[in-house]
């Protein structure tokens, strides 16, 4: 029983338990609030752009704890409405009345998709990036939320998004794989002791078990924090998102055709590194002073707490420098929840002019 | 949002991604298969007591990977009805079938709520205990079950249970009250950072943050393997439950009136340890040939998965052999989640004869 059901329809009440309980607590608030790249550029792109903000009317969506909101006041906004589906606007509230900005910003508990407003706005500001851009689908909302209420020549903050994957070296293959023939002999000698101890024979629940443990442990994508040296070859764009045309149909199935370089000599290709970077530049007619980049790449520092999305290869392959990878990228939602993710790859490598046979690796972003 | 609508009615949906969910994994199932001490106990209680199965017509309430049905099977039953809500559902009847009882065992995919039998059964099995016994409140389903489909003279597998609590001893007081002032000290950093690099202040939330972290570093049970020389006092008996008569308005809100006398010298009261016993008697009419005890008591060995539950006190108290201890017990199911519990107690000590005043602490079993 999943969140979707079968005419596509997403049932509520799942979707809260599944997805919006852990933004109810302050604890998960802190920690975004706490990743100072993240804040930074938000902080900057409000602050630098000023012109955007004076006198401006501004929706946050998914306001959460309320800082874009009180940025947005604090930069000279007329009017913010700050609309949360949690019960952390309550605290947004508290947070506002603190900061004195009560009479600018409007605090209004309830869903994007559900709620009206009373007028459209100039500005609309989300923080409405996951791990690896659109786990969570919740740009859905903020597009649906620009349809809705955003001006003609309103702009949006961030202006762009662009997922990003690169061929990377990780020492994560072989504990990944280790564990994974861990659980497998463990389950061999579990079905030794059922059958020896309690009469039952198991072992027709061996393949079964073997995929599940399969996808959990080598299929489904890590959470790492990537070092820049990881990666062994040139970095490709899947997919760039202009915030202001794109539509829920335009990132609902992310395909791509792309292409990367192996730059390492002799190097261990252990599967892919992915990861985004938003812009925040205004809009054509109505551009940004200072253009903003948030960046989830991989960095010599501690990085966000987006860190990046490992997708392992099992076994690694031998490259080297020159190598190409032909890659065929799908990424589609999961059926059962519509937050989470699956991805196709399709690999084909050119090694020294001759073009091996491609492989096929199904991930999922749980 | 919750799993219980204001009506009372549980949102099926919900429920699944709350709870049912975990239950679709072979990985958690083979974590009950391997529990030694609940497998011998069910093993034992069916095939010491052939008579209550030959020939007999069987029900297993949530019956997993199978284990129960295919024993009952093997001990001789005419039938056995095996229920299970999730997909593990497809997994028992490929088990049944590898174990060629397909004749014997029909697994039915289905809530026992809303499946219906084609006749009454003589005995109705399940494993359905939580930690402390009543979380997941899964006893429900096994009375529903009964009340609809067991035979006037049929038995209950198993037929009693028991809730315990007891004073004990623990460092984990320590462990978790350095937890908790280490997040509230690094709330208070937060708070000066976000003050001084991005001009908001977040004082306001400083007291529901901290509510929240009591909650869940002081408020909330843990899971705990217990050494029986952690117990410095009697044990109390919570609840006594006869699957055979109880109702679900028994067990809904269990209340008691206890007490229990420290044992040791000079110990530190950490606070209580909680745990269940079950037992297979049979029935008076139709009695057990040989009756086994399943507990998950402190124990010297590993124990069993279900560990207990430790409540902490905060701080601390100091006490002497033969203070006696007063205790309110008050467990009630959570208002956005049935099948989690809130414990109200309020504890009386009595030291060298004087009375001291009572105090009152608030749990949570998530
Ligand atoms: N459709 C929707 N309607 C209202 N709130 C939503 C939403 N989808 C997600 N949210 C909320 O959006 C927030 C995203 S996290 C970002 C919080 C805050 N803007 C910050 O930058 O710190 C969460 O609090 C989540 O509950
Ligand atoms: N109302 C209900 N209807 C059907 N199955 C239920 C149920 N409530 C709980 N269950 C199932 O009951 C099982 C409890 S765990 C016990 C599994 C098995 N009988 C064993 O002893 O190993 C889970 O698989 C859960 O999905």
């Amino acid at each position: 029983m999943g969140s979707t059901a079968a005419n596509g329809v997403v049932d509520k009440g799942v979707d809260f338990a599944n997805y919006f309980c852990t933004y109810g607590f302050l604890y998960h608030q802190k920690e975004m609030l706490s990743d100072r790249i993240r804040m930074d550029a938000y902080y900057n792109a409000i602050f630098e752009n000023k012109h955007h903000f004076q006198g401006k009317t501004v929706l946050d969506v998914g306001t959460g704890s309320g800082i874009l909101a009180i940025w947005s006041a604090q930069a000279g906004a007329r009017k913010v409405y700050a609309v949360e589906a949690t019960k952390m606007a309550e605290h947004a509230l508290e947070l506002v009345k603190a900061n004195k900005l009560q009479n600018v910003v409007e605090v209004i508990e309830g869903s994007m998709e559900d709620i009206t407003l009373p007028e459209k706005v100039d500005v609309i500001i989300s923080e409405w990036m996951g791990y690896f851009l659109l786990r969570e689908s919740m740009l859905d909302s903020v597009i649906c939320a620009r349809d809705r209420w955003l001006n003609p020549n309103g702009v949006m903050y961030p202006s762009h998004a662009r997922m990003w994957m690169a061929p990377i070296r990780s020492g994560l293959v072989d504990q990944k794989l280790s564990d994974y023939q861990g659980a497998v002999q463990d389950w061999r000698s579990f079905v030794d002791e059922t059958k020896t101890f309690y009469g039952v024979d198991m072992s027709v629940l061996t393949n079964p078990f073997t995929e599940e443990q399969k996808k959990y442990y080598l299929q489904t994508s890590l959470w790492n924090n990537l070092h820049p040296d990881q990666i062994i070859g040139t970095s490709m764009v899947v997919k760039e998102i202009d915030c202001l045309t794109a539509t829920v149909d335009d990132i609902r199935n992310v395909q791509a055709s792309i292409s990367s370089s192996i730059t390492e000599e002799n190097a261990r290709f252990c599967g892919f590194g992915g990861w985004f970077d938003v812009h925040f530049r205004g809009s054509n007619k109505n551009p940004a002073e200072h253009e903003i980049e948030l960046t989830t790449a991989p960095s010599e520092d501690s990085g966000t707490h987006w860190g990046q999305q490992v997708f392992l290869l099992h076994p690694p392959l031998r490259v080297q420098r020159g190598d190409d990878l032909i890659l065929q990228f799908s990424m589609s939602r999961s059926k059962d929840n519509h937050r989470l993710m699956e991805v196709d790859l399709s690999c084909e490598m050119r090694q020294s002019g001759k073009l091996l046979p491609p492989f096929q690796k199904k991930f999922y972003i749980e």
